[in-house]
């Protein structure tokens, strides 16, 4: 006999199932007859409807079987042990405590007073209202309309040559990278990658399994004669603005370059990652416009120059990579959530992004110019500009010996975020990277201030 | 000598740094001497900033290089040679077209009718009028606010017991199944997943170089004998609604599995990708629910009851696997822009998404209902129901011999997408996936009248 309240929230027929299934787990054992529905209803006064739900319930989950025309029987549960939910399984897993930093020189920062707030939230409310289509799959590339923008945003400032289709709308540079990863794994099984170098690349591609070369960088960005020795045959640079060291492959070393993966069939991963922010010339045109014989996936994103929280970047795969791209699941699942790609879309295709870049550009460049003069106030003739002039950091190294060790510590002690390019590319390049980006102009002085007691001590 | 045009739209500066191109590729060789900038100047009647930034970019892109106190020469461009841009470079490499599908029975497809717009597009403007921050990278795992909200859904719709940190939000089912191949290939190579199964889900592990065990899935689901033979130490399964055969796992299977996995410190992905549509029963209790070892990685998605489009799915991720994820470079890239997430974050918040749910709910069992009713007026006798009463398709399967080729050939013909069970998930397991989601009321009755001409002329 059970019982009912029908004052608990429960509804009877809940009520009941959990009173059968204590009883069966308690007092019950496998092939033992339940009352048919019609009995257990007139015991408990209950509806037949009630008493049928909380059968089939247990029928559902295996507590019992039906067997027609015989009844309902207790299951098999001989091997059911119910432990109670253990109370303190949530334990406490300790993860690193977030640091409050009085100033953080990351540098890979925009100031978020710098995005374009207002227009997003008209655009948005406009795009939500057309045609969106919330109940479908979207094209796993990415929406035709953000990439045929994308494309032609390329082709007029990076010289990049590709049709929409080319284009492959992702939620980051990694993202990219781990579908280029997969998509090319049937052809090369050897990754080359600058050496020092961002150090995201490489693992994504070691984590498919390839084989990593590291490659060294000069003055004239990669060693191509070490990569003709490595046997590499995708290789990963970032020819115009080479992460860390800043330096731009010369004209003659593209060529050169393009001519061998040419011949050796392999391929190139163009990262432009920082394209948009060059300060005393032009951009230099990408390594993709160059390139006659479709051997080039150019990443680029747009986490540096509008928002990294909107989680929107892209590649443009060749032509020859296409196919098989559009027969792998990839193509059937987008990666961006389709209102942010449709209010890309419209920012692109009013012009806003390109206002958008030229305003980023002169406050940016203005930063980048105060951070320079402040760490010449501040530092004097104690260190030398490794980098310059693009990008969102000035690379700074000592003039004299440094103590590397004591920088970091004592910069968290006073809870100051640094940054070191070796942290984060490996190799001996060595350099301080003074963010600017997230600072407000009156910050980079006060933030130099403070860095500056930390640089002191630390001179030997 | 160059010839400039001050009517043209180009800047003085880039119509000298193009003039000088041009001469230097195909006049001037390794080693000439470019005339001082004061001497261009002069000569072209330009202003000296003019020629010094045509200068600074020739010397950035690597044409000239500068030698102090001695001018600026012509490199080594022996290698160069500039091929022109070829027109037809752009091949238009035929994708396959696309179909416009008269009905389209597509068994993962929500009518954009059903989606809250009005709703979604206020709590967008609400949040982003909040402190978003736009310029700096947010938390990789997932915004705190809308884990806590996932984390506390679980626990009251799915028994599914965790702390918001175990909740990383991803884009999608196969991002998170990438995520987690990747985060424990260090612990595990085999891989074992239900068969017939979800396609994708040994898609992303193959890529990852695991070797794939195919288990066969009978009416209780995972074969676990089958399992123990196979030697897979991660297993896959949709134990609450078996993707393709739709049969639940009963109970005291659920406790042997977990038992097994304990015992070999393995690991079950738990997909509980439609759980949210039931309409006979309660949902079943999740298996995460029931575990006590921590083995499980609960997968779950808003794909199916909110929006395909939006990109948003997540996943549990067990205590001991934390640390290894928090110290990857993936819990510092977010998946999901952080508008989409934080909107998704205030619709549950404020009780929006529990609403939402019982509305689709009682939507889409009147569909399924509907669908039912149109399958028997139509096919009448020649047809058995072989899964229904959740998720958004009825699978069905001919009493008679059929003819599948044709029933594929002419149902394409006369434009009606249908969906075979064996072509996503393998194995003999054969069915038609009568989706319903994405039909109105009225059209299930006209798809299925349509379908029905395709049936009759496909029965032997």
């Amino acid at each position: 006999m059970y019982f009912f309240d029908e004052k608990r929230k429960q509804p009877l027929h809940i009520q009941l199932y959990e009173a059968i299934k204590e009883d069966i787990l308690t007092n019950r054992q496998k092939g033992d007859k339940l009352p048919s529905i019609r009995k257990t209803a007139t015991l408990h006064n209950l509806s037949k409807t009630t008493v049928e739900s909380a059968y089939t319930q247990l029928c559902a989950e295996g507590y019992i079987e039906s067997i027609p025309k015989r009844g309902y029987f207790v299951s098999d549960l001989s091997f059911t042990q119910f432990t109670p939910p253990a109370q303190n399984r949530r334990s406490q897993n300790a993860l690193p405590e977030a640091i409050p930093w009085r100033y953080d020189f990351f540098p890979a920062r925009l100031r978020s007073e710098d995005f374009p707030l207002k227009l997003w939230k008209r655009l948005f409310a406009r795009v939500i209202d057309e045609t969106i289509d919330f109940g479908s799959y979207p094209d796993g590339a990415g929406e035709m309309g953000l990439r045929e923008q994308i494309a032609a945003y390329l082709a007029k400032s990076r010289g990049v040559v590709c049709r929409a289709e080319q284009v492959i709308v992702c939620s980051g540079f990694a993202d990219a990278m781990s579908l280029l990863a997969k998509l090319v794994k049937r052809r090369y099984d050897t990754f080359g990658m600058e050496h020092p170098g961002y150090h995201v690349a490489h693992k994504v591609f070691a984590d498919y399994g390839y084989n990593i070369r590291k490659i060294p960088v000069g003055k004239q960005g990669l060693d191509l004669q070490a990569l003709e020795t490595s046997g590499a045959q995708i290789v990963y640079i970032t020819p115009s603005h080479q992460y860390p060291t800043g330096v731009a492959m010369p004209v003659a070393n593209r060529q050169k370059l393009l001519a061998y993966i040419k011949r050796i069939e392999g391929l190139i991963i163009e990262d432009d990652y920082d394209s948009e922010l060059t300060y005393k010339t032009r951009p230099i045109p990408s390594l993709q416009g160059l390139d006659r014989n479709n051997r080039i996936v150019y990443m680029g994103t747009f986490a540096k120059s509008l928002s990294p929280a909107l989680r929107v970047a892209y590649m443009i795969l060749p032509e020859h990579l296409l196919p098989d791209y559009y027969e792998s699941f990839d193509a059937h699942f987008p990666h961006v959530s389709i209102t942010t790609q449709k209010t890309l879309e419209h920012f692109m295709k009013e012009g806003h992004w390109e206002r958008h870049l030229r305003k980023i550009r002169t406050l940016y460049r203005k930063k980048h110019d105060l951070m320079k003069k402040a760490l010449r106030k501040r530092l004097g003739k104690t260190f030398t500009i490794v980098a310059e002039g693009g990008g969102l950091a000035i690379l700074i190294y000592p003039t004299r010996p440094f103590n590397w060790q004591k920088c970091k510590t004592l910069a968290e002690k006073k809870r100051i975020k640094l940054y070191f390019a070796k942290e984060r590319s490996g190799g001996d390049f060595e350099a301080l990277r003074m963010g600017f980006g997230g600072f407000s102009e009156t910050e980079i002085y006060e933030a130099v201030e403070a860095f500056g007691e930390v640089w002191d001590a630390c001179r030997r």
